[in-house]
C-alpha cells in the first residue's frame, strides 16, 4: 500500500483483499467488551474537515481512539480556516507538528492529493470535492463481501446523481476493480458524459433498469440542485421518477446508501427503515474499515507481511 | 437503576441516594492531585448535543475524560445535524459504532426517549426541550444535601420562567421525590397551567412568597420571551417585578442557578457574586455527579452492591 | 515562574532561556518515532478560544496531549457563550472543575488577567486583544535563537501593523529582555503613538529602513482594517508600499510571520513559499515551545532545579 490513500484505485485488488481482512480482525474486537486495542499508542492523527461531516468524522475520529492513537479533530467552523488562509499554509502548519496521519476533507478535487506535497503525513482522502472517498468504497466493499457475498461478478447499479458524487466514483472504481459489473441509472442532467467509455458502467436514464441488479446503490440527493432552472426541476419530481421504494425492488435485491439520508426524495421512508438494507450495516463497517486504513498505514508501512503479524499482536492485547 | 437516564423520575429515592454516594467517592477523587481514575478504560461515550451547552457539554466530557473513557463530542455545528438528516437516522449511525453510552441535549421534548430506541447504548438525556434535564436535577439534589442538609422537609421555591424550563420540570419531580416541600414563583404567563395538581407544587404569582423557602432556585429568563408582544414586556419590568436580589431574600435561605446567569435580569449582580450562594457548588458538583451517572450507568449495570465494591476498587487506583 | 503566563513580561531573561532549553529537551522527543511522554498524565487543560484560531488551539492541544494531559477544547461557536454569558461566569465554572490550566484566547485585553482572579489553575494567555500572546514570543525567541544564533545584538524588525497586534507587542518585548535592538516600520495609521518611549524601539514609516535587520518580523494584516475611509486605504497600495518582498530584502535576512499569512498582502507570495524563512520552523516551535510551558507551569511549580530533573525522567520514559 502507498503511503497516503487518495483515491481507490492507489490500491489494487489484492491489497483491497487484505484490507478486508484486517477489517475483519478489527470486527472481532468490536465485538468484545472493551472495544480498544493499543496498536497505534502515542501516535497522532489530525482531522482536517472543511465540509461538515458526521459520520465520516466521526467514525475517523472513533477509530483512530480504538486504536489508542492521540486525534485532533479540526472543522472549518471556529478555526483560522474562516480567515481565508491557504490550504497550503495550513497543512504546512499543521504538518510541522509531526502528525502521523491527516485525514483530509474538502469541497474541492484534488484538494488532498495537493496537501500531500506538503507534508511527510500519510494523507487520507475523506472526501475531496466530487473526486474521490476511498476509504466509502472500501467500506461499501466489505459491506457487500460480508452481507451479500463474493463481489467478482455481482451487479451493482448505482442511482441517482452519478455526475457530481465522489461515493459514485469511487465506488464505481472499487466494485469494478473486484470484478463487479456496475451500471448507473439517473436523470440525463445527472450522468456524467460519456460515462460508458469513461467510467466502464452500462448507463441508462430507466429506473426499471435496475431490475437486473443484486445490488442498488441509491445516491443522495443534494437538496440544493432541485428546483426551477436547476439540473432536476422538482423534488417531488426526482422523488417520482427516480426515488428507490420497495415497489421498484424486486426479492432479493440489497440497497446500500452512504448517508445522510434525505427520505422520501431519493429513498422512501419505509425503504430506508427496513432492516434488509446495508445501510445500518455500512455504518458500522465504515469504522472498522477506517480502523484497517489507519492501522495500515501507521503500523505498518514495511508491507504486508510483517503487517499480519504486527495486528495478530496488537488485537491480542 | 434502569439501563438509561432520560427523566428524573426513572430513578427512585433510593437510587438517588446512593447515585449521590456514589458522587461523594468521586469528590474523595477530585481532592487529590491526580484527578483521574481507570473505571471506564476503553470505554466510549459520544455526546450528542443538537443545542449549544457550556457546562452540560464540558462537564460530561471531563467527567468522561476522568474516568478514563474516550469522549467524542458531536456538536450541531459543523456536523451534518446541519444537513437535515433525521435525529433517527443520526443515532442509528452513532450506535452502529457501538459506543456505551450516548448523551444527547436536543431541542424537542421527548428527543432522547426516541434515540433510545434505536440504540443499545445507554442514553443520558441532557437536556430536551423543556421537558427534563435529569443530570441537573441529580447534582442540585447533591449540592442541597451537601451544603444545606437533609432534603426532606426543606421548602424550595423555584422563581422566574416555569413553564419552559426543564430545569424546574426535573428539579420539582427531584425535589419532591426526596421529601422537600416545593413552591413555584412567576409571572402568570410563565406558570404552567394546573400546575398545583399537575406538579403537586405550591404556585404565586407575588415574588414575596419566596419567604418562606429554605432555597431560592432562580431560573434563567430566556431573553428572547421578552418584549413587546411577548410573554414578559420588557426585561426591566421583568427584573423590577421578579429578579432575586438581596433585598428579597431573607438571612440564611439560599440561592442556586443552573447557569447561565442573566446578572441584573433574574438574579441581581451583586447576588450573583455572593459567595454563599450555590452557584459554583452546582457547577462544580454537575461533573462529579455526572462521574457517578456515568459509572453507575457502565461499569455496573447488574446492581447496586457490585457497583459499589467495583468503585471501591476504581477509586483505590 | 509565576502561576501563570499572562504576558511576557511576567518571565525574566533566566526564565526565558530555561524555558528554552526545556523545549529543546521536547524537540528531542519530536525527533522520536513515539513522540509523546507521560509527564502530565492524569492531569487536565482546558483551552477555552472565544476567538477562532487553528494554529494556536491545535499545537496547545496537541502539545497537552503529547504529554499525556487530558485536554477539553471550548471554542465560542456551538457553546453557550454564543448566550452572552459573562466571561467570569464561565470562568467560574470551568474552575469548579479543578482543572490545572486554562488556557484562554480572547478578543478583550485583559481578559486573560481578568479570568486568572477566578480560579486557582495556571491560566496561559493565547491571545487577548491587542495585549499580549506570551507563549508567540517564546517561540519566536526559541526560533530565532535556534535557526539563527544568539539573541542578544541582533536586530529585529517588525513591519506592518504594530499598533493592533499582541504578536508584536509581546514580540517586541521578547527581543528586547533577550538583548535584541528592536525596530518598527509601518504605516503612520498603524504605528502606536510615542512608540520610541513607551515600547524602546527606532520608529520608520520606509520600508527601506529594514535593510539594518537581521530579522524582519511580518505582520499579518487584518483585512478588515483596509478599504476607503479606514486605516488603510486599499490592499493594493499597503502591499505596494510595506509588503516584503525579496526585492526588498538583502542576503542573509530571515523573514517571520507568525500566521495565518494574506499571502500577496504583507508578504509576496513566492517569499512566502522560500524554504529560507522561519514560518514554517515558527509553527512547528510553537508545539515544543507549548508544551515546554504546560510543563513548567503544572508538573515543576516548585521551581527550577527540581523541574529541570523531572524532564529528565519524563523524557527518558
Amino acid at each position: 500500500m502507498p503511503r497516503s490513500l487518495l483515491a481507490i484505485t492507489d490500491v489494487d485488488r489484492a491489497e483491497v483483499a487484505r484490507l478486508l481482512r484486517v477489517a475483519n480482525r478489527f470486527r472481532e474486537v468490536m465485538a468484545r467488551d472493551i472495544k480498544k486495542v493499543p496498536t497505534l499508542r502515542g501516535r497522532t492523527i489530525v482531522n482536517l474537515f472543511f465540509e461538515a461531516s458526521t459520520r465520516t468524522a466521526t467514525s475517523f475520529e472513533l477509530a483512530g481512539k480504538r486504536l489508542s492513537a492521540d486525534v485532533i479533530s479540526i472543522k472549518g467552523k471556529g478555526s483560522s480556516l474562516e480567515k481565508g488562509e491557504s490550504l497550503k499554509d495550513t497543512v504546512l502548519t499543521l504538518a510541522s507538528y509531526a502528525p502521523d496521519v491527516l485525514v483530509i476533507r474538502h469541497q474541492s478535487a484534488g484538494a488532498c492529493a495537493l496537501a500531500g506535497r506538503y507534508t511527510d503525513a500519510a494523507v487520507i482522502n475523506a472526501g475531496d470535492g466530487k473526486h474521490a472517498h476511498p476509504t466509502q468504497a472500501l467500506l461499501d466493499l466489505y459491506t457487500v463481501e460480508r452481507e451479500v457475498g463474493p463481489i467478482d461478478g455481482l451487479h451493482v447499479a448505482f442511482v441517482g446523481d452519478i455526475a457530481h458524487s465522489r461515493v459514485a466514483r469511487s465506488g464505481i472504481a472499487g466494485f469494478r476493480m473486484m470484478g463487479a459489473k456496475v451500471s448507473v441509472v439517473g436523470p440525463p442532467t445527472l450522468l456524467p458524459r460519456h460515462a460508458e467509455e469513461s467510467l466502464g458502467v452500462d448507463v441508462s436514464t430507466d429506473i426499471a433498469d435496475i431490475a437486473d441488479a443484486d445490488v442498488v446503490y441509491v445516491l443522495r440527493m443534494q437538496l440544493e440542485r432541485m428546483g426551477p432552472g436547476r439540473l432536476v426541476p422538482s423534488l417531488r419530481e426526482y422523488a417520482a421518477t427516480y426515488g428507490v421504494s420497495h415497489a421498484r425492488l424486486r426479492p432479493g435485491q440489497r440497497v446500500m446508501h452512504a448517508g445522510p439520508i434525505n427520505r422520501g426524495v431519493e429513498i422512501a421512508d419505509d425503504l430506508a427503515d427496513d432492516p434488509g438494507t446495508l445501510i445500518v450495516p455500512q455504518a458500522a463497517n465504515g469504522m472498522i474499515v477506517r480502523m484497517a486504513v489507519l492501522y495500515d498505514l501507521i503500523a505498518a508501512p514495511e508491507g504486508a507481511s510483517e503487517q499480519r503479524s504486527a495486528l495478530g499482536d496488537a488485537v491480542a492485547v
